[in-house]
């Protein structure tokens, strides 16, 4: 059985909906904050812990595990699930992101990419630099219709990603939620390339649905990814094509503009066209703002890696009247907590806000104590999930 | 009211007892495995973590805690206790090791003490070049009859302590069991220069005492510390002068010999001349094995930092019919563990082994995943307080 959404409340002054996803590892009431578990891990914490905070799905990374310690293995293990413990809904991403953003490839011939794939030299395509070194000079990623061939950011071994691959190793993964492979480009991409990988990504989009009936466990949902990057008419043509496949979900992926603004306008664009019966997910952005425009524009679930990020850089979400910044943050090694006996927010129900003050987070976070990275990321986390859960408060309060 | 203990059980067979400390934060059933808090955080755990496996005391350390933030500050925040939030039995100690074991002293007036303190040049004596780099070259650490000058190893301020500041700290502080204020010397520390030390130990045990007297807490206990190092007439002689002075509880201290045996002897020399009814804590002494020799020579309380910087290098404490070696360890990085669907130790119930895999916890690892340190940390601290409460349950079945 894969997912069944059933959209319950709508507000009657924007497109956002309140729902539940009801899937073999329970359900999600929705709008729905998602923690990122790269590694088969939210880092810092424990099952137990985000369970504690009402968190009810989580990303992991496919690439990452595919990478270390290998798709094979937890499978072997018993899927992902057994492998982290975790009881609930989880979801993977199709690889393709990592492998573009923490690769390099070369477009149009230049640089060492011949050595490595002479026959393929046309189609290749530069993404970004930064992983050089770690390859001894050569290029770590390469694109072309087939698939996408990049070194590993571990080690160097030369690997391949195709609709075909990636569905494989989602499905032996076992998470419930699972996507389509896709091409993500850049900001800097010109329309007419963002144009021939859009084509590229909808080719693929076929691709990954034939391989998911050919290799899903039966609780398994397939999600599509429309594309476009800023463009107004790729970004609707991309939902067209994708919102006309039988995917069971859908992504808002890649390149979301340059701007807050671009982003809410790609948004605008594209979810109308969507079909409305599908959960939404904007892949990648989670930050509170982004939540309450996504949610107003009709995206249902969200993930993000930034509140932990922040948490362990000491920066903690907290409520608008106490944050030292819009973005209802505060920094906690700032000279001014040393000796502040309150909690991060005293309106937080989370157990660190339960039980230590922010001299002691200041402390431990000046200190680098193992201890300080919990604490820090369990308090952002439940702040993300308290926030999401007012706004879906307020759907339902709206549409009564 | 300070401690009051009571000695339940003794083993016919040896100098091993069973009993209870009271305590104004609570009864500690002996013998007792304390976890090293050093900076207000066994590191990796939360104050839950702890008090879920059954420990049920922690010793913070002085000297860090002086050095930040510094115990003014952890007492306008109203006490240790308070600030990491552990409700049951805390210790510190004198913050002496840490000065003489992170610090730098010259003795005879060799290299540059003399530019830092010329007027107490001869009495100044050497311990560990380790930490010249970071001082520019300057000794770190000095002795004096008064008491120790010394350089805080995080940014190499001049800071003195002597019993009367360590003991006023450690009120400041507000641990249950404080400890005397004594000179730690080296395994490599000559009989003469030994007995030198000695005595300036034994002046120093007055004058903590007479400290204590002066600025404690009414529930504080004061420990006194017993030196000598691995001379038996220096040791029987501290013994008989700690033990006659009015403590509350006694520690054995310092260099406790080159070797096991030695240690032993140490044990042997000191304990039967120490009052019966005191609870006794040998210092940073905490291997399985030490435990169960320790407790037959008659102490009832240990602590000790390997358990869990074991755990963080991936060395995890097991059964005896599962450990890689004597020491009941298994080192889950080994390559054998990679698809191994058991707990660390199939035995334990700590909330590690009850949920996740050795394949998981070598992939955590090996990936240096932040929760590993904690699921690791959680485990071999209950493996030590497992292996002290069968101690304990074996002195009372011998008594029987």
């Amino acid at each position: 059985m894969s997912l069944f959404f059933e959209i319950t409340h709508r507000d009657p002054n924007s497109r956002a909906r309140a729902g539940v996803i009801h899937t073999a590892h329970g359900d999600i009431e929705t709008p729905a904050f998602m923690a990122v578990a790269t590694q088969a891990t939210v880092k810092a914490l424990s099952p137990d812990d985000l369970a504690s905070i009402g968190l009810q799905l989580l990303i992991a990374n496919t690439y990452h595990l595919a990478l270390r310690p290998g798709a094979e293995q937890i499978a072997e293990l018993g899927g992902l699930h057994e492998f982290m413990n975790w009881k609930h809904v989880l979801m993977t991403d199709s690889g393709g992101f990592q492998v573009f953003s923490l690769g390099t490839a070369i477009r149009d011939g230049v640089g060492k990419i011949a050595d490595i794939f002479p026959e393929e030299q046309s189609a290749a395509k530069r993404i970004k630099p930064k992983r050089l070194a770690r390859s001894g000079g050569a290029p770590l990623c390469k694109i072309d219709d087939a698939g996408v061939t990049f070194r590993s950011h571990l080690d160097g071994t030369l690997m391949r990603l195709d609709p075909e691959r990636s569905l494989h190793i989602q499905h032996q993964l076992g998470a419930d939620f699972v996507v389509a492979f896709d091409e993500c480009t850049s900001p800097l991409d010109s329309h007419a390339y963002t144009h021939t990988a859009l084509q590229r990504t909808h080719r693929w989009a076929e691709r990954s649905l034939a391989q998911h009936a050919r290799t899903k466990r039966d609780y398994q949902s397939l999600f599509g990814i429309v594309q476009g990057g800023a463009y107004r008419d790729l970004r609707e043509e991309s939902a067209r094509v994708i919102g006309g496949l039988p995917f069971d979900g859908l992504c808002i992926g890649g390149s979301l503009g340059k701007s807050k603004k671009e982003m809410h306008a790609i948004l605008d664009w594209t979810i109308p066209l969507l079909p409305d019966a599908k959960p939404r997910h904007l892949l990648g952005i989670g930050e509170l703002q982004d939540i309450a425009e996504g949610v107003a524009r009709g995206i249902d679930l969200f993930d993000c890696a930034a509140p932990t990020r922040w948490a362990r850089n000491g920066a903690l979400i907290v409520s608008r009247a106490i944050a030292e910044n819009p973005e209802r943050r505060l920094n906690i090694s700032n000279a001014r907590y040393t000796r502040d006996r309150s909690p991060a927010d005293p309106t937080c129900d989370c157990y660190t806000c339960q039980n230590f003050s922010r001299a002691y987070l200041h402390h431990l976070h000046r200190a680098k104590e193992l201890i300080y990275y919990r604490l820090a990321s369990l308090h952002n986390l439940r702040m993300m999930t308290r926030f999401v859960r007012e706004v879906r408060a307020q759907i339902i309060a709206n549409s009564a």
